[in-house]
């Protein structure tokens, strides 16, 4: 039996800080691990961000909520869902993808989440574990699942190679270069043509 | 993190081969594990009852497509949606459960499969592990999810155990005595409340 691991920014929907930076018109939360590899500092700096924007939770999800999945996902999600189950594994948190998955017809999601105050302003985040999509991955295979993963990301690419089959998508030429083992997809159709492949293996 | 683990037959949709009988007309396919034990030997009796009938795999897919999901049962998961991801745990078969899943806004499923025959007719199963429920519930656990469980048979009592909390939900009598640890819940209210109380916990 087979399962499908997919990433969620930039495979499903944007990235949500870059179209959060879009939204509100403030370019400081396109700060990524590119300008500030330590993930707690760059968190650090955006929970402040919020908080000098006065920017609670609530506020945040109004935003996130008003942005779309990526033009084919929707259709590519139906497609999916005709070859075989599927969850997405992310390094977002729960509260800011709640109202995108709504709108890609609530798929189960694993990621972490944030620490957020009675007034509604974030305080901090709950990693649930280290190398999360990756340990997701080695759960469904001890479960029996023959698992295909895909992401855009570095923080992708354990999750593909634990996996039994995967793909890069729309990743970055850097990334494709690195890891020339991943076929590359850029195209929803290339991606389950792929997955079709590897279930019909 | 919360994660909650629900059963599907008798939970959110009703017993799939005691509907299959009724919509068939056919009274053998009530036979139950209570009548015979050995799920082997009973499966066996079930793929020669189809085949005596003339019944392929897209026969029956017809036939629990007309199914229903228990009445409440939507409003159900719109609220268990508002308080938690969950994912449905189930010793029945991806592709008998496939178009009921459809009706239930495609929720994700771990179950087993069936083998079939390229003319249609089913020749087998496949239990994707032993215990599928339990080791599903044990992988979650490792993930840094708090697990709640609840189902209404004997097959979902290890899941419940292994859970971090749980509660039956319209067991028979039997179980209940047996098992007098677990909460009892016959209203799709009272279970959201037991779920609701958990994660506040």
């Amino acid at each position: 039996m087979h399962l499908v691991c997919l990433d969620l920014e930039g495979v499903l929907v944007p990235e949500i800080w870059i179209s959060f930076s879009e939204y509100t018109g403030i370019p400081e939360f396109r700060r990524t691990t590119r300008d500030e590899p330590d993930y707690d500092k760059l968190m650090a700096f955006r929970i402040d961000l919020l908080a000098q924007h006065k920017l609670t939770l609530p506020d945040i999800q109004r935003v996130i909520g008003s942005m779309e999945p990526l033009p084919g996902a929707l259709d590519f999600i139906k497609g999916l869902r005709d070859l075989s189950q599927f969850i997405i594994l992310s390094d977002t948190f729960e509260e800011f993808a709640k109202p995108l998955l709504a709108k890609l017809g609530q798929p189960l999601l694993f990621c972490n989440s944030l620490e957020t105050a009675p007034d509604g302003y974030i305080k901090g985040y709950r990693l649930r574990q280290q190398n999360g999509k990756k340990c997701a991955v080695t759960a469904f295979k001890t479960l029996g699942y023959r698992v295909f993963a895909a992401g855009d990301s570095y923080n992708d690419i354990a999750m593909i190679q634990e996996a039994h089959g995967g793909s890069l998508f729309r990743a970055p030429e850097g990334i494709q270069k690195e890891y020339p083992q991943f076929p590359c997809t850029e195209a929803y159709e290339e991606l389950l043509a792929h997955i079709k492949a590897f279930i019909g293996s």
